[in-house]
C-alpha cells in the first residue's frame, strides 16, 4: 500500500524542519486534539523513530469550557494511542491582565509549554499552524495596518518552538487523520463567528479564492515568508543602530540619525519610544512619523506626545523621551 | 456657505503633494472625465489660481470603445468650463505587444501623456488614483505573491507623474463633484466582471469592510505606505551591491555575496537574472531561491533552470548566467 499524499506532506513537514535536532533530543509536541496537531503528532512519531528522537505529547486544558478536562484526557490516551513516548496534560489558570481572551490563552498556553520543555528536557517544541492558519494571520495583519511585520504572519522558529506544517494545507492535515483512523476534535470556537479569524476563515478566504483565483492561502503565505525575512533584516539594522547611538538616559543624538535611511531611522525611533515605556499596542506609525518630523522637518517645534504618558523634544542636538509632567505629579 | 469636507480633502491632497511646484509652473492633470480626475482637475485649478500655476487639462482617447472620441470632445468641454488654462485631446493606437489589455492601454496612455508634458512643458503630470484605487492594487498584488513588493501599491511620485490624492477616498471625489455641481463619467468597464479589478472592488473589498470591520481601505493604503519605504531601501542596498560586485559577463563573485545577508543577496541574484535577460514576468522567488542554494547549500549542483532559455551555475569561485545551449543552437 502507498503512502498517502497527505500523509507524506505532513510527515515532509516535519523531516524537512527538524533536519538539525539530533538524535536522543527530545521533542514535545503541543496537541489541541484537532485535525493539525494529531496529524503532526503522529509524522514527529514516525519520523522520530528513525531519527531517534523521544517524543513526548502535551496538552493544555484551558479550563475555558465545560468538559474541558475529559477533553484534556481523552487527548492523553490518543497521544499514547499515536506512540507518544510521554504525555501530559497541564491545567492553566487563564488570567486576561488587560489582554483579550485570546491573548490571554495564547499566553497561558505558552507559559505552560515552557514548563513541560524544561521539565522533559525538550530540544523544540513543536506547534500545529497550517498553512490556512498562516494565510488567516496575514489578512487579519492586513487590517492592523502597521506596516509590513504584521503582515509577515508567524515566524517558522522562535525561542525553542518550531512550526512544521507552516507549508501543508489545513486539508492535508484532516485527510492525513482520516486515512491513518485518527479521530480529532473540531473546537467549536471554530464555528463562533464572534471571532474575526473565525469569519476570515469561514468567509473571506472563500470570498478571495472564488474572486481572485485558487491557490490565495499559499500566496499569502509565500508574501509572509519573504516579508518575514526582509523585516527581520531591517528590524536588525534598527536594533544595532539604536545599542549604538542611545544615550543612558534613552536619549538619541539628532545628527547621526538624521543620516540613517528612513526605514531604518523610523524603527529606531519606535525601539527608542518602547523603550521609554510607551506601550506596544498605543504606538502607532503615526507616532513615530510625528517623532521623525522632530529630525527631518525642524523648525523648533516644542514636543510630541506619544502613548505611555511620553513626550519626545528635541533639545541641544537630541531627542529626549520625558515623561509628561501632568503624569509626573500625579 | 462653508466649503464642504469632500471639496477640502481633494484640495488638502493637491496642496499638500504640490507644494515644491513653483509659481509658473505647468501642471498637466490627466482625465479620464471619471469623478476622480474632474475633482483632481477642479482641486487643481482652485490651488492653481493661488500658486500661480498654469493647468493643463488632457485626456486621452483610447478609440477602445464605440463613441470614444465623441467622449473625448466632451470631456475637453468639461475641462474647459472647469478652468483649464490649455485643454488637450490625444488619440492613442493600444498595441497589445504581448501585454494584456489593461497594461497595454496603460502602457500608450503614460506614452501620450509624456508627449503632452513635453509639448506644453510640464513640471509635472497629475494622476487621480484615490485611496481606494491604492486598496485594491494591494489586494491585487496579495494575489502574486511575489513579496513585499507586490503588496507595496501605487507610488506617489515617480518620474514627473504624482498622485495627489492616494489619501482621499474614491466617496469624496464622487461627493466633491456632486457639490461642486460638476457631472462625471462612469466608465461602463467598472462593472465588468471579467476584470479581477472590478471584483476586488466591487465584492472583496466591501466583504472585507463587512467582515474585518469599517476602515479596511485605509489600512491597506497605510500598510503599502510603509512596505514601499521599506522596499525601496532594500531595493537600493541591493542595486548598490549588484552594481559593486557584477562582472564584465554579467557573473557575481561568491565570497562577498554569501556573506551579505539574506534579503540583500536574494535581491542581487535577481537584479542579475534580470540583467541576462530572464522576463521579469516569469522570474519567481522559487528561481532566485535556487539561484541562491548555490550559495548558500552549495554541493557541486551542475546548475539551476531560469526562465529565458538560462542557466545559473557555480564556477571557479562565480555564479555565471549562461545562455541554455539548446536556446544558442536554434
Amino acid at each position: 500500500m502507498s503512502l498517502h499524499p497527505a500523509v507524506a506532506a505532513v510527515r515532509l513537514g516535519v523531516r524537512r524542519h527538524l533536519a538539525d535536532v539530533e538524535p536522543g533530543s527530545t521533542v514535545v509536541v503541543a496537541c489541541s486534539g484537532g485535525a493539525d496537531s494529531l496529524a503532526l503528532l503522529a509524522a514527529t512519531v514516525f519520523e522520530g523513530e528513525k531519527a531517534g528522537w523521544q517524543v513526548v505529547g502535551a496538552t493544555v486544558d484551558h479550563g475555558l469550557q465545560p468538559g474541558s478536562a475529559e477533553h484534556a484526557a481523552h487527548v492523553v490516551a490518543q497521544m499514547a494511542t499515536l506512540g507518544a513516548g510521554e504525555t501530559l496534560s497541564a491545567r492553566v489558570q487563564v488570567d486576561g491582565g488587560g489582554l483579550g481572551p485570546e491573548a490571554a490563552a495564547r499566553r497561558a498556553r505558552y507559559a505552560v509549554l515552557e514548563q513541560v520543555a524544561e521539565h522533559v528536557g525538550a530540544a523544540v517544541i513543536l506547534l500545529g499552524h497550517t498553512r490556512d492558519d498562516q494565510a488567516e494571520t496575514v489578512l487579519l495583519g492586513l487590517t492592523r495596518g502597521s506596516g509590513g511585520r504584521s503582515i509577515a504572519g508567524m515566524r517558522r522558529a522562535f525561542d525553542r518552538y518550531r512550526r512544521p506544517l507552516l507549508d501543508v494545507s489545513r486539508d492535508d492535515t484532516v485527510t492525513a487523520c482520516q486515512v491513518q483512523g485518527i479521530e480529532f476534535w473540531e473546537d467549536p470556537h471554530n464555528h463562533d463567528r464572534g471571532f474575526t479569524r473565525v469569519r476570515v476563515r469561514r468567509t473571506v478566504l472563500p470570498l478571495l479564492e472564488q474572486e481572485l483565483g485558487p491557490g490565495v492561502a499559499t500566496t499569502l503565505a509565500r508574501t509572509a515568508d519573504q516579508l518575514r525575512d526582509d523585516m527581520d533584516f531591517l528590524d536588525d539594522l534598527a536594533e544595532a543602530d539604536w545599542v549604538e547611538l542611545r544615550g543612558a538616559d534613552g536619549s538619541l543624538p539628532v545628527d547621526p540619525l538624521v543620516g540613517r535611511p528612513g526605514p531604518v531611522r523610523r524603527r529606531v525611533l519606535r525601539l527608542a519610544a518602547l523603550a521609554a515605556g510607551a506601550p506596544s499596542a498605543e504606538l502607532f506609525h503615526d507616532h513615530v512619523l510625528a517623532m521623525d518630523s522632530l529630525l527631518t522637518d525642524w523648525h523648533g517645534q516644542k514636543w510630541i506626545d506619544l502613548p505611555g504618558h511620553l513626550r519626545c523634544a528635541r533639545r541641544a542636538g537630541r531627542l529626549l523621551l520625558l515623561r509628561h509632567p501632568e503624569a509626573e505629579s500625579r
